[in-house]
């Protein structure tokens, strides 16, 4: 028998097809839960929520809890209601982002506090949270709970950190990993994790989706950081340079900022603590960050999780899922060239 | 052997003096939970968290639990982390409110968003909660899972319909009713619920303490609600007239309105959408509430659930537990006195 050796980097352009269509039939049961779910008597909720569940997002997350599961060979249906759980888990998560961050355009529609008023955004996130947690307690698996709870907490944590850490040009990668590791990382790694506790699978190999997932996740989030800099609004579905007008000290910045001339840290110092943020120091934030090399190496960290992800799954008989799941990481990593 | 009955109205002061005593040992135990379980790695959240739960709080919910757990002789320990789970999704739903409302005053302090921020509030508030959660999922009974759950979720629909009914004149007595029920009361059950769900009481049992809960908060809000217009800022701990200046139709505006001339009306009307709103305005609507009764009879609602709430509890036996829990009602209504 010979090794299989996965590796990063393809000659056609890896796409997220071949993991829609493995789970396709599951996730139009997880978008019947969805509907389901977020009905409400007062008509301002489902009609929030349905402003973002139906604009247009890729249900990433679900989509691993499904894809995993499938990997397991998991014949169940419980995961549905779980997957649902995991979306309303990241559409509060997204509803409260967007009034924290003040964000106008996601997915490249107005956002739902530019539409309904933060207030709105603030309760039916409140909402969801909540109906999330009613789905998993119907589960009843208490194992998927804790998992999904300390995500929870975790990803609140790790805002919190981002918070703390805006308009701060000391932040170091340290403390950027520990935060997008916290903000994006935890929930794709509880998505993956809750598949084998559905497939009663053992302690090892729901450390290894739990590994694939972390490690994707901190790639979607670093491509994602990169994108910020690199990409248009139309690309991107949201405003480009939101994160520089913000403050935020994303890993692109911490490299230039830690490779900068004086008077390229000045500007930095400057520019994170919302003194420059005008369309013209936008450009001569992309042109530090591409001269230091700032946004390739990112992409190359981001390559490193990547492939982290692609071997924890080491353990896995190779078949669809498994080369899914594998294309899935290269479809995120490849989103920024 | 002579009925017992129970009636709201004594000659001394009711106090809430016998159910903190009775309950104080355990509070002490609840007390270590909150604080031990507020603490994060990122210092920004016991800062915030602690100074709304360290802000003189009655800890009325968490003392209902407590209470009710001792009214069934239960005498292990489990209630203590449901209490905190209790606690914290109520100082969640407060960080929310107040940022929902723009509040600048609560229990006589400035207010977590006046200090450090709406963004600050949302994502502590959201950590809270997922607290909350991972306590109960530590106790692991998915009976107390699910009647937590699906309170919360019912308090944020309640928030959106408070929302939505806010600016809103002809908001009627019934969605006034839906409202409190859902905001407040629905937490003042599940807090008593739960009491008898880990003193593995009866179904019977369990409805009883709910139905108390529910009574009382409905009591509760109702005083409250009466007070927002007859009390100072200094009673009552927040800005007097608050209500009134963010377009609340709460009872005794819904009274006043119904029952009011064609020029009471067209000022409610003016008043309620925000036309309406200086100190002038506020003290002519402090007249139209006196005289047309609306909020004596918001009162007398009070007092009509507050002795439902007592009646709830007929199947107890007497004693000490029973007793601080019908003067906990007697003061519930007693503060508007």
């Amino acid at each position: 028998m010979t090794a299989t050796i996965h590796r990063l980097g393809r000659d056609q352009a890896p796409s997220l097809e071949p993991m829609m269509a493995l789970v396709a039939e599951d996730m139009n049961s997880v978008n019947a839960v969805i509907l389901d779910r977020m009905q409400s008597r007062i008509p301002l909720i489902p009609e929030l929520a349905g402003h973002l569940i139906a604009g247009g997002g890729k249900r990433m997350r679900p989509m691993l809890t499904l894809a995993s599961a499938r990997l397991l060979d998991y014949s169940g249906t419980r995961h549905h209601k779980l997957s649902a759980a995991v979306e309303f888990i990241h559409t509060a998560t997204l509803l409260h982002d967007d009034v924290v961050d003040g964000s106008g355009l996601r997915r490249g529609r107005k956002t739902a506090n530019i539409i309904w008023g933060n207030s709105a955004s603030v309760l039916v996130g409140d909402f969801l949270f909540s109906r999330s947690f009613e789905l998993m307690v119907e589960d009843g698996s208490l194992k998927v709970l804790k998992i999904l709870s300390n995500a929870s907490a975790v990803i609140a944590e790790g805002e919190v950190n981002q918070l703390t850490a805006q308009r701060r040009i000391d932040t170091d990668e340290e403390q950027y990993l520990e935060i997008i590791g916290a903000k994006t990382a935890a929930l794709f790694a509880a998505a993956c994790r809750i598949a084998a506790v559905v497939a009663e699978r053992d302690e090892k190999q729901e450390q290894a989706l739990d590994a694939y997932g972390r490690n994707l996740g901190i790639a979607f989030q670093l491509v994602d950081d990169a994108l910020d800099y690199e990409s248009d609004g139309a690309t991107m579905g949201k405003d480009a340079g939101d994160d520089f007008r913000d403050g935020k000290v994303t890993l692109p910045v911490i490299l230039a900022y830690a490779r900068g001339s004086a008077d390229d840290r000045a500007f930095w110092k400057a520019a994170i603590s919302g003194h420059r943020i005008s369309d013209e120091d936008l450009t001569h934030a992309t042109g530090l960050l591409r001269s230091t090399g700032a946004i390739a190496d990112t992409l190359a960290r981001a390559r490193h999780y990547g492939q982290r992800a692609i071997d924890a799954l080491g353990m896995f008989g190779n078949g669809k899922a498994k080369a899914a799941l594998i294309e899935a990481v290269e479809f995120a990593i490849a989103r920024a060239y």
